[in-house]
Protein backbone atom coordinates (compact mmCIF):
# COMPACT_ATOMS: atom_id res chain seq x y z
CA UNK A 1 0.00 0.00 0.00
CA UNK A 2 1.16 3.51 -0.23
CA UNK A 3 -0.45 6.62 0.80
CA UNK A 4 -0.39 9.98 -1.35
CA UNK A 5 -0.72 13.60 -1.31
CA UNK A 6 -4.49 13.07 -2.34
CA UNK A 7 -5.74 10.52 -4.54
CA UNK A 8 -4.60 13.09 -7.14
CA UNK A 9 -0.62 12.13 -6.74
CA UNK A 10 -1.20 8.55 -6.68
CA UNK A 11 -3.31 9.19 -9.57
CA UNK A 12 -1.05 10.86 -11.65
CA UNK A 13 1.36 8.08 -10.84
CA UNK A 14 -0.04 5.18 -11.63
CA UNK A 15 -1.47 7.20 -15.09
CA UNK A 16 2.24 7.49 -15.61
CA UNK A 17 3.67 4.06 -15.81
CA UNK A 18 -0.13 2.52 -17.47
CA UNK A 19 0.98 1.27 -20.58
CA UNK A 20 -1.07 1.08 -24.12
CA UNK A 21 -4.52 1.93 -23.85
CA UNK A 22 -6.80 2.72 -21.05
CA UNK A 23 -10.17 1.74 -21.13
CA UNK A 24 -12.45 4.59 -19.65
CA UNK A 25 -16.10 5.30 -19.15
CA UNK A 26 -17.27 8.82 -20.11
CA UNK A 27 -19.07 10.86 -17.79
CA UNK A 28 -16.78 9.93 -14.82
CA UNK A 29 -14.25 11.66 -12.70
CA UNK A 30 -11.89 12.94 -15.48
CA UNK A 31 -8.55 13.56 -13.95
CA UNK A 32 -7.46 9.83 -14.89
CA UNK A 33 -8.14 10.94 -18.38
CA UNK A 34 -6.15 13.95 -17.93
CA UNK A 35 -3.37 12.15 -17.05
CA UNK A 36 -2.81 10.17 -20.55
CA UNK A 37 -2.63 11.27 -24.01
CA UNK A 38 -6.20 11.06 -25.99
CA UNK A 39 -5.00 8.65 -28.42
CA UNK A 40 -4.14 6.11 -25.72
CA UNK A 41 -7.70 6.27 -24.42
CA UNK A 42 -10.51 3.90 -25.15
CA UNK A 43 -13.74 5.65 -24.34
CA UNK A 44 -17.38 4.07 -23.74
CA UNK A 45 -19.32 6.34 -23.47
CA UNK A 46 -22.75 5.44 -21.32
CA UNK A 47 -25.59 5.97 -23.87
CA UNK A 48 -28.50 5.25 -20.89
CA UNK A 49 -30.95 7.86 -19.87
CA UNK A 50 -30.18 7.62 -16.43
CA UNK A 51 -26.15 7.34 -17.15
CA UNK A 52 -25.92 4.12 -15.50
CA UNK A 53 -24.40 1.61 -16.94
CA UNK A 54 -23.84 -2.73 -15.80
CA UNK A 55 -21.12 -4.87 -15.56
CA UNK A 56 -21.81 -6.62 -18.63
CA UNK A 57 -21.67 -3.40 -20.65
CA UNK A 58 -18.41 -2.60 -19.94
CA UNK A 59 -17.42 -6.28 -20.98
CA UNK A 60 -19.22 -6.34 -23.71
CA UNK A 61 -17.79 -2.82 -24.78
CA UNK A 62 -14.23 -3.94 -24.36
CA UNK A 63 -14.57 -7.24 -25.78
CA UNK A 64 -13.14 -7.16 -29.21
CA UNK A 65 -11.77 -3.60 -28.06
CA UNK A 66 -8.14 -4.28 -27.16
CA UNK A 67 -7.22 -2.41 -23.61
CA UNK A 68 -3.89 -3.15 -21.27
CA UNK A 69 -5.67 -0.88 -18.05
CA UNK A 70 -8.94 -0.58 -17.04
CA UNK A 71 -10.44 1.88 -15.34
CA UNK A 72 -13.79 1.88 -12.45
CA UNK A 73 -14.75 4.37 -10.25
CA UNK A 74 -17.20 3.07 -8.12
CA UNK A 75 -19.70 4.68 -6.70
CA UNK A 76 -19.08 6.72 -10.14
CA UNK A 77 -18.67 10.69 -10.26
CA UNK A 78 -20.79 12.84 -11.29
CA UNK A 79 -23.70 9.38 -12.17
CA UNK A 80 -23.60 8.02 -8.36
CA UNK A 81 -23.61 4.62 -10.60
CA UNK A 82 -22.38 2.12 -8.73
CA UNK A 83 -21.70 -1.55 -9.51
CA UNK A 84 -22.68 -4.54 -6.63
CA UNK A 85 -19.37 -6.27 -5.17
CA UNK A 86 -19.81 -9.64 -7.25
CA UNK A 87 -19.78 -7.41 -10.37
CA UNK A 88 -16.93 -5.71 -9.59
CA UNK A 89 -15.23 -9.06 -9.28
CA UNK A 90 -16.55 -10.26 -12.70
CA UNK A 91 -14.99 -7.37 -14.41
CA UNK A 92 -11.50 -7.88 -12.12
CA UNK A 93 -11.58 -12.07 -13.62
CA UNK A 94 -12.39 -10.99 -16.54
CA UNK A 95 -9.84 -8.64 -17.15
CA UNK A 96 -7.29 -10.93 -15.13
CA UNK A 97 -8.05 -13.71 -17.97
CA UNK A 98 -7.23 -11.15 -20.37
CA UNK A 99 -4.18 -9.51 -18.68
CA UNK A 100 -5.82 -5.96 -18.56
CA UNK A 101 -5.00 -4.01 -15.52
CA UNK A 102 -8.09 -2.98 -13.36
CA UNK A 103 -8.23 0.36 -11.59
CA UNK A 104 -10.70 0.71 -9.15
CA UNK A 105 -11.45 3.70 -7.60
CA UNK A 106 -13.16 3.55 -4.25
CA UNK A 107 -13.45 7.20 -3.52
CA UNK A 108 -17.23 7.04 -3.00
CA UNK A 109 -17.64 3.89 -1.82
CA UNK A 110 -18.23 4.02 2.07
CA UNK A 111 -21.49 6.07 0.84
CA UNK A 112 -22.92 3.15 -1.04
CA UNK A 113 -26.03 1.46 0.36
CA UNK A 114 -25.32 -2.39 -0.57
CA UNK A 115 -25.64 -5.43 1.30
CA UNK A 116 -22.43 -6.92 -0.42
CA UNK A 117 -20.01 -5.40 1.39
CA UNK A 118 -18.65 -1.86 -0.88
CA UNK A 119 -14.82 -2.49 -0.67
CA UNK A 120 -12.10 -4.76 -2.52
CA UNK A 121 -9.32 -3.25 0.11
CA UNK A 122 -9.40 -7.13 1.76
CA UNK A 123 -6.01 -9.19 1.71
CA UNK A 124 -7.35 -12.01 -0.26
CA UNK A 125 -9.46 -10.23 -2.69
CA UNK A 126 -6.19 -7.92 -3.62
CA UNK A 127 -4.09 -11.46 -3.57
CA UNK A 128 -6.50 -13.46 -5.58
CA UNK A 129 -6.57 -10.29 -7.94
CA UNK A 130 -2.90 -9.43 -8.82
CA UNK A 131 -4.17 -7.49 -11.72
CA UNK A 132 -6.16 -5.16 -9.37
CA UNK A 133 -5.42 -1.73 -7.98
CA UNK A 134 -7.48 0.16 -5.47
CA UNK A 135 -7.40 3.75 -4.91
CA UNK A 136 -9.35 5.86 -2.27
CA UNK A 137 -9.54 9.71 -1.54
CA UNK A 138 -9.27 9.45 2.04
CA UNK A 139 -10.18 13.26 2.21
CA UNK A 140 -13.53 12.35 0.40
CA UNK A 141 -14.58 9.77 2.32
CA UNK A 142 -14.14 12.12 5.84
CA UNK A 143 -14.82 15.00 4.53
CA UNK A 144 -11.58 16.40 4.48
CA UNK A 145 -10.25 17.23 1.02
CA UNK A 146 -7.20 20.21 2.40
CA UNK A 147 -5.80 17.22 4.70
CA UNK A 148 -4.13 15.63 1.04
CA UNK A 149 -4.63 11.87 1.85
CA UNK A 150 -5.79 8.97 -0.35
CA UNK A 151 -3.98 5.44 -0.73
CA UNK A 152 -3.25 3.16 -3.02
CA UNK A 153 -3.12 -0.61 -2.42
CA UNK A 154 -2.39 -3.53 -4.84
CA UNK A 155 -0.18 -7.26 -4.62
CA UNK A 156 1.41 -6.64 -7.77
CA UNK A 157 5.01 -5.43 -6.80
CA UNK A 158 6.17 -4.12 -10.19
CA UNK A 159 3.08 -1.57 -9.84
CA UNK A 160 4.04 -0.85 -6.03
CA UNK A 161 7.35 -0.43 -6.99
CA UNK A 162 7.00 1.61 -9.89
CA UNK A 163 3.80 4.01 -8.57
CA UNK A 164 6.45 4.17 -5.05
CA UNK A 165 9.46 6.14 -7.41
CA UNK A 166 6.54 8.15 -9.21
CA UNK A 167 5.54 9.67 -5.77
CA UNK A 168 7.68 12.68 -3.79
CA UNK A 169 9.52 11.59 -0.80
CA UNK A 170 8.41 12.87 2.16
CA UNK A 171 4.84 13.80 0.13
CA UNK A 172 2.47 13.18 3.27
CA UNK A 173 2.52 16.48 5.61
CA UNK A 174 2.14 16.52 9.60
CA UNK A 175 -1.30 16.75 9.67
CA UNK A 176 -3.15 14.18 7.46
CA UNK A 177 -0.31 11.62 9.19
CA UNK A 178 -1.81 12.79 12.76
CA UNK A 179 -5.15 12.60 11.59
CA UNK A 180 -4.93 9.04 10.76
CA UNK A 181 -3.18 7.95 13.48
CA UNK A 182 -6.55 9.03 15.55
CA UNK A 183 -9.46 9.00 13.21
CA UNK A 184 -10.11 4.92 15.15
CA UNK A 185 -11.07 6.93 18.49
CA UNK A 186 -13.86 8.21 15.93
CA UNK A 187 -14.76 5.24 13.99
CA UNK A 188 -18.20 4.90 15.82
CA UNK A 189 -19.02 8.68 15.12
CA UNK A 190 -18.36 7.96 11.52
CA UNK A 191 -20.14 4.93 11.04
CA UNK A 192 -23.29 6.59 12.40
CA UNK A 193 -22.68 9.67 9.83
CA UNK A 194 -22.32 7.16 7.28
CA UNK A 195 -25.83 5.73 8.03
CA UNK A 196 -27.53 9.35 8.40
CA UNK A 197 -25.99 10.73 4.96
CA UNK A 198 -27.67 7.27 3.17
CA UNK A 199 -30.51 8.59 5.19
CA UNK A 200 -30.75 11.76 3.91
CA UNK A 201 -29.66 10.81 0.55
CA UNK A 202 -33.03 8.83 0.37
CA UNK A 203 -35.25 11.76 1.63
CA UNK A 204 -33.16 14.08 -0.68
CA UNK A 205 -33.74 12.50 -4.03
CA UNK A 206 -37.38 11.83 -2.68
CA UNK A 207 -38.42 15.61 -2.47
CA UNK A 208 -35.80 16.16 -5.51
CA UNK A 209 -38.37 13.91 -7.15
CA UNK A 210 -40.75 16.25 -6.85
CA UNK A 211 -39.40 19.25 -8.50
CA UNK A 212 -40.97 18.98 -11.45
CA UNK A 213 -38.38 20.47 -13.31
CA UNK A 214 -35.67 17.82 -12.13
CA UNK A 215 -35.25 13.92 -13.55
CA UNK A 216 -33.19 12.07 -10.43
CA UNK A 217 -30.56 9.70 -10.98
CA UNK A 218 -30.06 6.69 -8.64
CA UNK A 219 -27.05 7.26 -6.71
CA UNK A 220 -24.81 5.59 -4.52
CA UNK A 221 -22.21 7.99 -3.76
CA UNK A 222 -22.63 11.05 -1.46
CA UNK A 223 -24.50 13.12 -4.21
CA UNK A 224 -27.07 13.13 -6.59
CA UNK A 225 -26.94 13.73 -10.49
CA UNK A 226 -30.23 15.72 -11.71
CA UNK A 227 -31.14 16.23 -15.27
CA UNK A 228 -32.87 19.53 -16.01
CA UNK A 229 -35.86 19.50 -18.37
CA UNK A 230 -36.05 22.16 -21.30
CA UNK A 231 -36.59 24.90 -21.23
CA UNK A 232 -34.76 25.35 -17.99
CA UNK A 233 -30.77 25.09 -18.55
CA UNK A 234 -28.23 23.49 -15.84
CA UNK A 235 -25.99 26.78 -15.88
CA UNK A 236 -28.62 28.98 -15.41
CA UNK A 237 -30.11 27.45 -12.70
CA UNK A 238 -26.30 26.74 -10.55
CA UNK A 239 -26.06 30.70 -11.21
CA UNK A 240 -29.45 31.49 -9.87
CA UNK A 241 -29.29 28.87 -6.86
CA UNK A 242 -25.89 31.18 -6.16
CA UNK A 243 -27.30 34.24 -6.42
CA UNK A 244 -30.24 34.09 -5.08
CA UNK A 245 -29.97 31.69 -2.49
CA UNK A 246 -25.95 31.88 -1.84
CA UNK A 247 -25.87 27.32 -2.76
CA UNK A 248 -23.32 26.13 -4.94
CA UNK A 249 -24.05 23.13 -6.81
CA UNK A 250 -22.44 21.48 -10.07
CA UNK A 251 -23.06 22.81 -13.14
CA UNK A 252 -21.73 19.84 -16.03
CA UNK A 253 -23.79 21.06 -18.75
CA UNK A 254 -20.14 21.50 -20.11
CA UNK A 255 -18.54 18.24 -19.04
CA UNK A 256 -17.54 15.66 -21.50
CA UNK A 257 -19.63 12.68 -21.51
CA UNK A 258 -22.81 15.02 -20.59
CA UNK A 259 -23.03 17.95 -22.47
CA UNK A 260 -24.95 18.73 -24.21
CA UNK A 261 -27.60 17.47 -21.82
CA UNK A 262 -28.29 19.43 -18.94
CA UNK A 263 -27.27 17.72 -15.79
CA UNK A 264 -26.23 19.27 -12.13
CA UNK A 265 -24.59 17.05 -9.41
CA UNK A 266 -26.03 18.37 -5.80
CA UNK A 267 -24.15 17.09 -2.93
CA UNK A 268 -25.77 15.43 0.22
CA UNK A 269 -25.77 17.61 3.16
CA UNK A 270 -27.68 17.72 6.80
CA UNK A 271 -31.08 17.77 6.77
CA UNK A 272 -31.37 21.46 7.46
CA UNK A 273 -28.81 22.74 4.14
CA UNK A 274 -30.81 19.62 2.59
CA UNK A 275 -34.31 21.14 3.07
CA UNK A 276 -32.24 24.89 2.19
CA UNK A 277 -31.90 23.46 -1.29
CA UNK A 278 -35.74 22.26 -1.92
CA UNK A 279 -37.24 25.36 -0.80
CA UNK A 280 -34.73 26.91 -2.91
CA UNK A 281 -35.37 24.76 -5.97
CA UNK A 282 -38.83 25.15 -5.02
CA UNK A 283 -38.94 28.83 -5.08
CA UNK A 284 -37.01 28.54 -8.94
CA UNK A 285 -40.13 27.08 -10.63
CA UNK B 1 5.98 30.59 -9.30
CA UNK B 2 4.38 27.47 -8.87
CA UNK B 3 3.99 26.24 -5.12
CA UNK B 4 4.81 22.28 -4.61
CA UNK B 5 4.08 19.77 -2.07
CA UNK B 6 7.61 20.39 0.04
CA UNK B 7 9.94 21.02 -2.12
CA UNK B 8 10.63 17.58 -2.75
CA UNK B 9 7.96 18.05 -5.43
CA UNK B 10 9.33 20.45 -7.47
CA UNK B 11 12.50 18.77 -7.36
CA UNK B 12 11.51 15.61 -8.80
CA UNK B 13 9.09 17.50 -11.18
CA UNK B 14 11.80 19.19 -12.80
CA UNK B 15 14.52 17.01 -12.72
CA UNK B 16 11.86 14.51 -14.82
CA UNK B 17 12.06 17.45 -17.26
CA UNK B 18 15.85 17.96 -16.73
CA UNK B 19 17.57 16.66 -20.66
CA UNK B 20 21.45 16.08 -21.12
CA UNK B 21 24.19 15.34 -18.40
CA UNK B 22 23.35 17.62 -15.05
CA UNK B 23 26.42 19.05 -13.43
CA UNK B 24 25.98 18.26 -9.63
CA UNK B 25 28.43 18.83 -6.67
CA UNK B 26 29.08 16.40 -3.99
CA UNK B 27 28.61 16.40 -0.94
CA UNK B 28 25.25 17.89 -1.50
CA UNK B 29 21.78 17.23 -1.11
CA UNK B 30 21.14 14.55 -2.85
CA UNK B 31 17.59 14.21 -3.75
CA UNK B 32 18.39 15.84 -6.78
CA UNK B 33 20.35 13.46 -8.02
CA UNK B 34 18.34 10.45 -6.87
CA UNK B 35 16.10 11.85 -9.31
CA UNK B 36 18.04 11.26 -12.78
CA UNK B 37 20.39 8.06 -13.76
CA UNK B 38 23.67 8.12 -12.45
CA UNK B 39 24.86 8.08 -15.89
CA UNK B 40 23.36 11.24 -16.60
CA UNK B 41 25.58 12.99 -13.69
CA UNK B 42 28.62 14.96 -14.27
CA UNK B 43 30.12 15.43 -10.90
CA UNK B 44 32.04 17.52 -9.13
CA UNK B 45 33.66 16.39 -6.13
CA UNK B 46 34.77 18.98 -3.72
CA UNK B 47 38.28 18.26 -2.21
CA UNK B 48 39.14 20.83 0.01
CA UNK B 49 39.35 20.28 3.57
CA UNK B 50 36.70 21.96 4.78
CA UNK B 51 34.78 20.74 1.97
CA UNK B 52 34.20 24.57 1.05
CA UNK B 53 34.19 25.54 -2.78
CA UNK B 54 34.04 29.02 -4.83
CA UNK B 55 32.06 29.64 -8.33
CA UNK B 56 35.47 29.74 -10.11
CA UNK B 57 36.30 26.37 -8.85
CA UNK B 58 33.17 25.25 -10.50
CA UNK B 59 33.14 27.24 -13.67
CA UNK B 60 36.86 25.53 -13.55
CA UNK B 61 35.71 22.17 -13.08
CA UNK B 62 32.72 22.33 -15.89
CA UNK B 63 34.77 24.61 -18.23
CA UNK B 64 35.24 21.69 -20.57
CA UNK B 65 32.73 18.89 -19.27
CA UNK B 66 29.71 19.70 -21.07
CA UNK B 67 26.58 20.05 -19.04
CA UNK B 68 22.66 20.81 -19.84
CA UNK B 69 22.03 21.71 -16.42
CA UNK B 70 24.16 22.85 -13.08
CA UNK B 71 22.80 22.55 -9.57
CA UNK B 72 23.75 24.70 -6.82
CA UNK B 73 22.46 24.27 -3.13
CA UNK B 74 23.19 27.59 -1.56
CA UNK B 75 24.17 27.43 1.05
CA UNK B 76 25.14 24.14 0.54
CA UNK B 77 23.66 20.65 2.99
CA UNK B 78 25.69 19.46 4.72
CA UNK B 79 28.48 21.63 4.58
CA UNK B 80 26.66 24.82 4.87
CA UNK B 81 29.34 25.86 2.16
CA UNK B 82 27.66 30.03 0.95
CA UNK B 83 28.75 31.49 -2.45
CA UNK B 84 27.76 35.64 -2.64
CA UNK B 85 25.37 36.79 -4.99
CA UNK B 86 27.70 38.47 -7.35
CA UNK B 87 29.46 35.15 -7.80
CA UNK B 88 26.31 33.72 -7.99
CA UNK B 89 25.32 35.67 -10.86
CA UNK B 90 28.67 35.36 -12.31
CA UNK B 91 28.24 31.61 -12.68
CA UNK B 92 24.27 32.37 -13.78
CA UNK B 93 26.00 34.54 -16.52
CA UNK B 94 28.25 31.82 -17.23
CA UNK B 95 25.72 28.94 -17.70
CA UNK B 96 23.08 31.63 -19.96
CA UNK B 97 26.08 31.93 -22.16
CA UNK B 98 26.90 28.30 -22.84
CA UNK B 99 22.67 27.73 -22.82
CA UNK B 100 23.58 25.86 -19.80
CA UNK B 101 19.25 25.60 -16.96
CA UNK B 102 21.15 27.27 -13.75
CA UNK B 103 19.15 25.73 -10.86
CA UNK B 104 19.73 27.17 -7.26
CA UNK B 105 18.41 25.41 -4.48
CA UNK B 106 18.04 28.64 -1.95
CA UNK B 107 16.21 26.43 0.76
CA UNK B 108 18.78 27.62 3.52
CA UNK B 109 19.16 31.21 2.34
CA UNK B 110 17.29 32.86 4.94
CA UNK B 111 19.97 32.15 7.36
CA UNK B 112 22.79 33.22 5.46
CA UNK B 113 24.55 36.30 7.11
CA UNK B 114 25.77 38.65 4.63
CA UNK B 115 26.06 41.50 3.24
CA UNK B 116 24.62 41.61 -0.29
CA UNK B 117 21.13 39.76 -0.71
CA UNK B 118 20.80 36.21 0.13
CA UNK B 119 18.13 35.45 -2.56
CA UNK B 120 17.51 35.81 -6.36
CA UNK B 121 13.64 35.31 -5.97
CA UNK B 122 13.89 39.28 -7.54
CA UNK B 123 11.89 39.92 -10.50
CA UNK B 124 14.68 42.01 -12.39
CA UNK B 125 17.19 39.28 -11.49
CA UNK B 126 14.52 36.14 -13.05
CA UNK B 127 13.87 38.07 -16.02
CA UNK B 128 17.53 38.91 -16.65
CA UNK B 129 18.47 35.41 -16.14
CA UNK B 130 15.88 33.16 -18.38
CA UNK B 131 18.35 30.19 -17.93
CA UNK B 132 17.66 30.77 -13.92
CA UNK B 133 15.28 28.55 -11.72
CA UNK B 134 15.33 29.11 -8.17
CA UNK B 135 13.52 26.28 -6.00
CA UNK B 136 12.80 27.12 -1.86
CA UNK B 137 11.99 24.71 0.68
CA UNK B 138 9.64 27.67 2.95
CA UNK B 139 9.28 24.29 5.56
CA UNK B 140 13.38 24.65 6.39
CA UNK B 141 13.37 28.60 6.66
CA UNK B 142 10.30 28.38 8.94
CA UNK B 143 11.13 24.98 10.56
CA UNK B 144 8.03 23.72 9.42
CA UNK B 145 8.49 20.26 7.13
CA UNK B 146 5.43 18.73 8.26
CA UNK B 147 3.58 21.27 6.40
CA UNK B 148 4.92 20.74 3.30
CA UNK B 149 5.69 23.67 1.51
CA UNK B 150 7.93 24.62 -1.47
CA UNK B 151 8.43 27.26 -4.47
CA UNK B 152 9.80 27.38 -7.83
CA UNK B 153 10.28 30.50 -9.65
CA UNK B 154 11.62 31.57 -13.22
CA UNK B 155 10.83 33.12 -16.06
CA UNK B 156 11.14 30.38 -18.56
CA UNK B 157 7.61 29.30 -19.53
CA UNK B 158 8.70 26.34 -20.80
CA UNK B 159 9.96 24.93 -17.62
CA UNK B 160 7.50 26.43 -15.78
CA UNK B 161 4.68 25.00 -18.06
CA UNK B 162 6.66 21.61 -17.64
CA UNK B 163 7.38 21.54 -14.00
CA UNK B 164 2.88 22.31 -13.60
CA UNK B 165 2.23 19.08 -15.49
CA UNK B 166 4.92 16.98 -13.49
CA UNK B 167 3.27 18.40 -10.62
CA UNK B 168 -0.01 17.29 -8.99
CA UNK B 169 -3.79 18.66 -9.09
CA UNK B 170 -4.21 19.96 -5.88
CA UNK B 171 -1.07 19.31 -4.64
CA UNK B 172 -1.30 22.10 -1.86
CA UNK B 173 -2.95 20.98 1.62
CA UNK B 174 -5.03 23.48 3.48
CA UNK B 175 -3.00 23.95 6.61
CA UNK B 176 0.02 24.94 4.56
CA UNK B 177 -2.68 27.37 2.31
CA UNK B 178 -3.41 29.50 5.50
CA UNK B 179 -0.45 29.39 7.04
CA UNK B 180 1.08 31.31 3.93
CA UNK B 181 -1.97 33.30 4.50
CA UNK B 182 -1.09 34.58 7.56
CA UNK B 183 2.87 34.44 7.80
CA UNK B 184 2.99 37.91 7.06
CA UNK B 185 1.60 38.71 10.40
CA UNK B 186 4.80 36.79 11.76
CA UNK B 187 7.21 38.45 9.82
CA UNK B 188 8.90 40.76 12.40
CA UNK B 189 9.25 37.39 14.63
CA UNK B 190 10.77 35.40 12.05
CA UNK B 191 13.35 38.10 10.71
CA UNK B 192 14.37 38.43 14.95
CA UNK B 193 14.44 34.79 14.98
CA UNK B 194 16.59 34.77 12.22
CA UNK B 195 19.13 37.47 13.60
CA UNK B 196 18.88 35.41 16.90
CA UNK B 197 19.86 31.88 14.89
CA UNK B 198 22.42 33.55 13.11
CA UNK B 199 24.13 34.84 16.67
CA UNK B 200 23.56 31.61 18.14
CA UNK B 201 25.26 29.70 15.37
CA UNK B 202 28.25 32.12 15.79
CA UNK B 203 28.28 30.82 19.23
CA UNK B 204 28.13 27.22 18.93
CA UNK B 205 30.89 26.93 16.33
CA UNK B 206 32.98 29.22 18.92
CA UNK B 207 32.02 26.45 21.63
CA UNK B 208 32.72 23.72 19.18
CA UNK B 209 35.88 24.91 18.14
CA UNK B 210 37.44 24.24 22.01
CA UNK B 211 35.98 20.18 21.56
CA UNK B 212 39.21 19.24 20.53
CA UNK B 213 38.16 16.10 18.68
CA UNK B 214 36.43 18.60 16.41
CA UNK B 215 37.20 20.13 13.39
CA UNK B 216 34.40 23.09 12.79
CA UNK B 217 33.54 23.96 9.16
CA UNK B 218 32.28 27.31 8.37
CA UNK B 219 28.45 27.57 7.72
CA UNK B 220 26.01 30.35 6.37
CA UNK B 221 22.78 27.46 7.46
CA UNK B 222 21.19 26.27 10.14
CA UNK B 223 23.56 23.65 10.74
CA UNK B 224 26.96 23.48 11.24
CA UNK B 225 29.23 20.44 9.81
CA UNK B 226 32.21 19.11 11.77
CA UNK B 227 34.83 16.51 11.29
CA UNK B 228 35.62 14.21 13.70
CA UNK B 229 39.14 13.83 14.41
CA UNK B 230 40.38 9.76 14.83
CA UNK B 231 40.39 7.22 16.43
CA UNK B 232 36.66 9.04 17.58
CA UNK B 233 34.19 8.31 14.73
CA UNK B 234 31.43 9.74 13.46
CA UNK B 235 28.80 7.26 14.08
CA UNK B 236 29.83 6.13 17.34
CA UNK B 237 29.87 10.29 18.61
CA UNK B 238 26.01 10.09 16.83
CA UNK B 239 24.98 7.14 18.86
CA UNK B 240 26.56 8.40 22.42
CA UNK B 241 25.00 10.81 22.11
CA UNK B 242 21.84 9.38 21.82
CA UNK B 243 22.06 6.85 23.72
CA UNK B 244 23.41 8.73 26.96
CA UNK B 245 22.61 12.53 26.28
CA UNK B 246 18.77 11.96 23.57
CA UNK B 247 20.44 14.13 21.29
CA UNK B 248 20.02 13.38 17.64
CA UNK B 249 23.02 15.07 15.21
CA UNK B 250 23.19 13.44 12.05
CA UNK B 251 26.52 10.83 10.83
CA UNK B 252 27.57 11.87 8.09
CA UNK B 253 30.16 8.88 7.58
CA UNK B 254 28.13 7.19 4.43
CA UNK B 255 27.46 9.94 2.57
CA UNK B 256 28.33 10.29 -0.97
CA UNK B 257 31.37 12.80 -1.37
CA UNK B 258 32.31 12.85 2.64
CA UNK B 259 33.03 8.86 3.18
CA UNK B 260 35.11 7.50 4.70
CA UNK B 261 35.63 11.01 5.90
CA UNK B 262 34.30 11.29 9.23
CA UNK B 263 31.96 14.15 9.65
CA UNK B 264 28.58 15.17 11.78
CA UNK B 265 26.18 17.68 10.93
CA UNK B 266 24.85 19.67 14.31
CA UNK B 267 21.63 21.42 13.95
CA UNK B 268 21.65 25.34 15.62
CA UNK B 269 19.23 25.54 17.92
CA UNK B 270 18.00 28.04 21.02
CA UNK B 271 20.80 28.95 23.34
CA UNK B 272 19.91 26.21 26.02
CA UNK B 273 19.76 23.58 23.72
CA UNK B 274 23.01 24.59 22.00
CA UNK B 275 24.58 24.36 25.76
CA UNK B 276 22.91 20.94 26.38
CA UNK B 277 24.72 19.61 23.34
CA UNK B 278 28.09 21.35 24.10
CA UNK B 279 27.83 20.06 27.54
CA UNK B 280 27.21 16.77 26.26
CA UNK B 281 30.14 16.53 24.04
CA UNK B 282 32.91 18.13 26.30
CA UNK B 283 31.75 15.10 28.62
CA UNK B 284 32.57 12.30 25.71
CA UNK B 285 36.60 13.50 25.42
Amino acid sequence: MIVGNGAAELIKAIMEDAEGIIGILSPSFDEYRNRVSGNRISLFTVQSDDFSYTADQIISHFQNRPISTLLLINPDNPSGNYIEQHDVLKLASWAQERGILFLVDESFSDFALTKEPSSLLEQSTLERYTNLVVIKSISKSFGVPGARLGLLATTNKTILSDVSKNVSIWNINSFGEFYMQIWGKYRATYEHALVMLKYERDRLATALKQIDYLTVFPSQANYIMCEVKAPKKAYDLAVDLLDAHNILIKDLSSKRGISPRQCIRIAVRNKEDNDALINALRSLV
